[in-house]
């Protein structure tokens, strides 16, 4: 049996910093992937196909739906959101750890499907720090602000379900601790035994 | 309730390195301590009573077993070696992380007493290098080094009853992975709703 990769749950609300959290974390860690989420959107300008999104038609999502190929999905504004099932579970099976980016609702669907799925949620520092974030350049409307912060509590709610808690105060211990718990996931008995049968034989050959 | 620390067992053959990783994690991590061992055998010169070792008589030590002080003890030569439930129990109370340097019969003791400590077992890189790290300067005798080997390898054959495997190739590496351990137990859920009770209000507030 080869050594399975460990699947990923990172949530948090807008403003948190996930993704440049997460992005760091890919660069620096060759273990572990993205999953690149199927959208019915439009593709917008710099964007790219399979890289920032896999884009697919409306009728190609539902057929994925009815093929049950979602590992979750979610609708959006009359746009689609779903992750592959099947990408996911190739890659877990080459011994790549994946990560998923996605909302409460999105890691409530997977830990379902995938029981065994870590999930690490991250927190802003402050709600000064939190609202400070949402308003950007200081552009938008106080009621656009004030919605943002909702969604945000609203997403941050569900907090307690996640199996880890990172505060994103300092970026690079913020990024260190999302990396421990990869790196200690790696460190299991039962994974290191499958790694190093090799060295454990080696050891305790008389 | 008061943020409980976790009591890490570290175990390993003679010459995996244990005790220098521990030093460098100690002076790393102000979070955590290392339990003292009481002991009956006699101070050797340089050593110095409450930081090698609690000196005891033989008298007093009974006395602890008898009084169920131990959370493991063990006799070996003539002398007896053993842990204080007490101190353990007090440095977890006030949130200290404790690390007990045991060997495996030890693991198996404080595990049935206490079933949520954190087991590692530590593992050198290869049998010639453990060889190496046994016969020192090269002034011993091969048998003498061979009796080392097999107690070595005796203690390894154990490496399966702890949580995680560490493997002491790159020093730098294995220290890191050992803080991993420790920084990711900090992150559950459980802790951190605790630690960060304040900050969630704050954050969760309408």
């Amino acid at each position: 049996m080869s050594l399975k990769g460990t699947l990923y749950i990172i949530s948090a609300p807008s403003g948190a910093g996930k993704t440049s959290l997460v992005r760091q974390l890919l660069s620096r860690d060759a273990q572990v992937r993205v999953s690149v989420s199927h959208t019915t959107r439009a593709m917008r300008p710099g964007e790219a196909n399979g890289t920032d999104y896999n884009f697919v038609t409306q009728a190609q999502f539902n057929d994925m739906i009815n093929d049950g190929q979602f590992l979750e999905f979610a609708e959006v504004f009359d746009n689609k959101y779903g992750t592959s099932q099947t990408w996911v579970q190739q890659e877990l099976d080459q011994g790549t750890d994946v990560i998923l980016e996605i909302d409460w609702q999105g890691a409530a669907q997977v830990r379902r499907l995938m029981p065994e799925a870590v999930s690490i949620f991250i927190l802003p520092p402050s709600r000064e720090a939190l609202r400070a974030r949402l308003t950007g350049r200081g552009q938008d409307d106080v009621s656009v602000i004030e919605r943002r912060m909702a969604d945000a509590v609203s997403e941050m709610s569900h907090y307690a379900e996640f199996d880890y808690m990172v505060i994103n105060d300092e970026f690079d211990l913020a990024l260190s601790e999302l990396q421990a718990v990869l790196v200690t996931r790696r460190l299991r008995q039962s994974a290191q035994q499958q790694r190093h049968a090799g060295l454990i034989t080696d050891l305790l050959s008389e």
